[in-house]
């Protein structure tokens, strides 16, 4: 099921819905297009990893470090007051983790984000600032 | 934030809405009491921890391991066509982790399960038959 991160490529209603915020090790880091929520998507670059059970167990540990990574890069940058993280795939099946922070005063707290309304695509400003806050964080160099 | 399994408890609206599946290494695996979907949940035996970065990077590790041993004998005693994978606690906060068999001919498919429907308690022989298959599939011994 895995196969050289050469072969990879984002899932394209992925790449419509997200925008590029670094590379970790495994995963391509992209930000969910969505003002409403602090929303990030963990994308492992593996070709036809869909559970992730898919992935070795080498690649669901370095996973698992970068979900953790990212958790607390976006808790940090935000002063969330939770973290939701997921893997859920049912629409859009390329394994992809969602690394959301959420706060009791957002507007779907205490559902969860998923379905919850449509996508509010970021102003530039905003969004930049947001994630070079983040790849701050995260020791990430700047986007290439 | 981590400490002795022996202080750990489960918090009650888990207790009240899951039933006991058996003891992994570092989770107490939990059946949630619907039989709208089949739907686990790893709840790792440790004190105050509400975050995934709440546990040490060795139970960060351990858990990824459960999940994906979870993920792989619900898929093989289900047949299921996806499995969600999510912490979220955003009502419940005391960390746990939803394992959940998803069908494409499920009622609230392609949606998330939170928030979807009431649960529909089981029926004692199903759920008990669930168990049997899910714990041979684990390799847990019988329930004490």
């Amino acid at each position: 099921m895995v196969s050289e991160p050469d072969s990879w490529s984002l899932h394209p209603q992925l790449a419509r819905d997200t925008l590029p915020a670094g590379d970790m090790s495994l995963c391509q880091l992209r930000l969910m297009n969505d003002a409403n929520f602090p929303w990030l998507l963990l994308v492992p670059r593996r070709q036809n990893a869909i559970e992730i059970t898919d992935l070795t167990e080498t690649d669901q540990a370095q996973l698992m470090r970068e979900v953790a990574q990212t958790a607390r890069a976006l808790k940090a940058s935000t002063a969330c007051d939770k973290i939701n993280v997921a893997a859920i795939g049912n629409v859009v099946s390329q394994l992809h983790v969602h690394v959301v922070a959420r706060f009791r005063s957002d507007a779907a707290w205490p559902k969860p984000v998923w379905g919850f309304a449509p996508a509010c695509a970021y102003e530039d400003p905003a969004r930049e600032q947001f994630v070079i806050a983040l790849r701050r964080q995260l020791n990430l160099a700047s986007q290439g």
